[in-house]
């Protein structure tokens, strides 16, 4: 909290701008070819000349050698520890299909299942039925119905679903309810238990949904039951206008990132397409509406996943061509170049490995040329830059330092 | 405690290896001749070419301008913040000499001192009496008895010795009891007392005991008293096995290391002999069996403390010779290269910079060559690493990760 604390005492009006572009999965490792990262071989000239009159660094996301999930990543790239600030699963789950979560709702991440005669479960995942399975079967288990209660049941992929409970006006919900799954097979599952009293009729009627919807599956094997994980309510953060003073924008297409966006107090602006042209656009078309934007890439990440480093290097030359100099143009006060993590091809998953960071403004210390190769923005000219190694979560402050927002402390 | 909780979460069944190479005060400060400290002035090859595919840091021991006893600096290295984890000093003093502490043993520092003929001291330290008159008074002191109560006396050295107590089967021990040494002349010895309720019938034995030393001593000036400082218990640190998922073991030929590892649940290996070539033999012998292996490297440190510049450079040479491609040849997954603290030789003594270090393993973001002099493992190359100025704490952690022992954190 201490970091909130402060911004909000000190926070200043102002009518300076700042742009977190945040390009997920950013950092990288080196292929052998040349012992270049993909952002190192990526020709990435708009990038290269920002970071000779830019400061660069290292950001941990959440701690030395932990890999984040998406979510305790940009919690971490927004300012909020990721380890004191968290987000149920269920509610992720929720945020990534788009769905439009209320603050008293409770949602629940859940998975259909296969289980025997005697009810003990034989597959946890129910042998991966495809999506198109999964959509035949929610519409069924929307006619659960529960007293004074309103359901919603979601398709995500695969055995998986998302249910979401939302009580009528006045009545309170409460989430602190253990998993169903027993995360082993040869037992049944377990039922919702209240982990507090508050929870206990809660705990009841998502019991009493369960029973329902196990009464339908059971003629629909492999799917013949289902377990629910995560039971979590939207956490009630701190909104950026209360903790940063800023009208914050978020300009991303993925429903997860904006979900989260949402949750730190965003408005979450429309971008029509799917390409970093149409977000640029978003970009120009709200630029006076607001103090900060959030500006997420995707297909840096999915690359890494996917281990196609010529791809992931791809994506980053087209950021720098299409998105940077756009940005520069509408004459940002702060523009901070960062990822939420690092997805290396050559791991194909997100990893622990600090993030690659340029902070640019009028009023930075610009570090010069660090990198083997010269001045550019890439991991090693950022091992050496003068941000050192630090926590994403002081990007935020950092950015209103250099934005002028932040007044004195003390006298 | 976050460290504990998330690797504890966090961490994966794995068959990757770690090897945590520890030269006991590596650190060191620049000769006047050209500059170079003594890790610089060695001729390192095998470092350096590991340093050349590696990344640098320094850590630091405890806090910044702190410096740390051999005690601390290794409970930091195995990432127990020494401020948070305690281990009192009678059972460092006690393990420095190799006693098989129990867990419910309490253990003294004890220091001979002089008194005059109203009681009153004269010198705490009883002239510094030569450590074979110390080995003629502990058998004497063996023979005071407590009821029920087991009593060892070991000398340490000089006017040094340790006293154990160790309960009956079923029967519990305090040792919240302070020191009975005034720390000024002309004063009597203080009385042991309790510091809270549970410690007083252990600090009423503690003070039947030093009234049978005491009159066993008064015959035997300049020592015809005594002290105890330091009354502790083992301090019930939680264990690498339950916190980090690793099966560990030590690899040292002093006391009071294989102590501290054994506090922390690793396994005191047998080395059959003195020198760096016999440590290397018993990590080939067990290497399969172990995860995670802490191997010591004391004289560095002895050789500091003598202020013996090239001694100490001679040690990290042959270290570099006799024990680097050893510990490659045996393909571990992750290599880290540090000290517990710096002993310079300048300084004749422990100080608080911090040490340099070196991280391995074929999913690091190598540095490249970071030094004045090029790629080198060294002070000022790892100053310019990219791991930064980071606290020893993080080893274990970095070390985890890079060895894919931990999951993702959150979705």
């Amino acid at each position: 909290m201490a970091n909130f604390e402060l911004t909000r005492t000190l926070k200043l009006p102002a009518k300076t701008k700042i742009v977190h572009l945040v390009m997920d999965g950013l950092g990288g490792l080196p292929r052998d070819l040349d012992g270049k990262t993909e952002l190192e071989a990526a020709r990435t000239p708009n990038l290269d000349a920002l970071a000779a009159r830019a400061q660069l660094g290292l950001a941990v996301p959440v701690r030395p050698g932990i890999t984040p999930g998406s979510g305790p990543a940009h919690l971490g790239l927004f300012g909020y520890d990721p380890l004191e600030f968290d987000i149920g699963r269920g509610v992720l789950e929720a945020l990534g299909i788009g769905f439009d979560l209320q603050p008293e709702d409770v949602a629940a991440r859940g998975n259909f299942c296969t289980v025997d005669d005697d009810g003990l479960i034989t597959d946890r995942r129910a042998g991966r039925i495809p999506t198109e399975f999964n959509q035949k079967l929610v519409p069924l288990l929307r006619e659960v119905e529960l007293p004074g209660i309103q359901t919603f049941v979601e398709t995500v992929k695969e055995y998986r679903f998302v249910l979401v409970l939302r009580p009528a006006a006045g009545q309170t919900l409460h989430a602190h309810i253990a998993d169903t799954d027993p995360q082993q097979l040869g037992v049944p599952p377990l039922p919702a238990r209240a982990l507090d009293e508050a929870s206990e009729p809660t705990a009841e009627l998502v019991n009493q949904w369960i029973a329902g919807a196990r009464e339908i599956l059971a003629n629909h094997p492999p799917a013949n039951s289902l377990n629910l994980r995560g039971l979590a309510k939207d956490p009630g953060l701190p909104k950026f206008q209360d903790v940063y003073g800023l009208r914050a924008a978020a300009i991303a297409t993925y429903p997860m990132y904006k979900g989260v966006a949402k949750l730190v107090g965003m408005e979450v602006l429309p971008v029509d397409g799917e390409a970093l042209e149409d977000e640029v656009e978003t970009l120009r078309t709200h630029w006076a509406e607001y103090d900060y934007f959030f500006f997420h890439v995707k297909k840096t990440d999915s690359a890494g996943e996917d281990g196609d480093f010529e791809r992931k290097a791809g994506v980053i030359e087209h950021v720098d061509e299409a998105i940077v100099p756009a940005i520069l143009d509408l004459d940002p006060d702060v523009l901070i170049v960062t990822g939420d993590h690092s997805t290396p091809a050559a791991l194909k998953s997100h990893s622990w490995h600090p993030v690659p960071t340029l902070l640019w403004s009028r009023y930075c210390r610009p570090d010069g040329p660090t990198g083997p190769w010269g001045a550019e923005f890439g991991e090693r000219a950022c091992g050496r830059g003068s941000l050192g190694v630090f926590p994403a979560t002081d990007e935020l402050p950092l950015a209103l330092g250099h934005a002028l927002r932040l007044n004195k402390y003390g006298a």
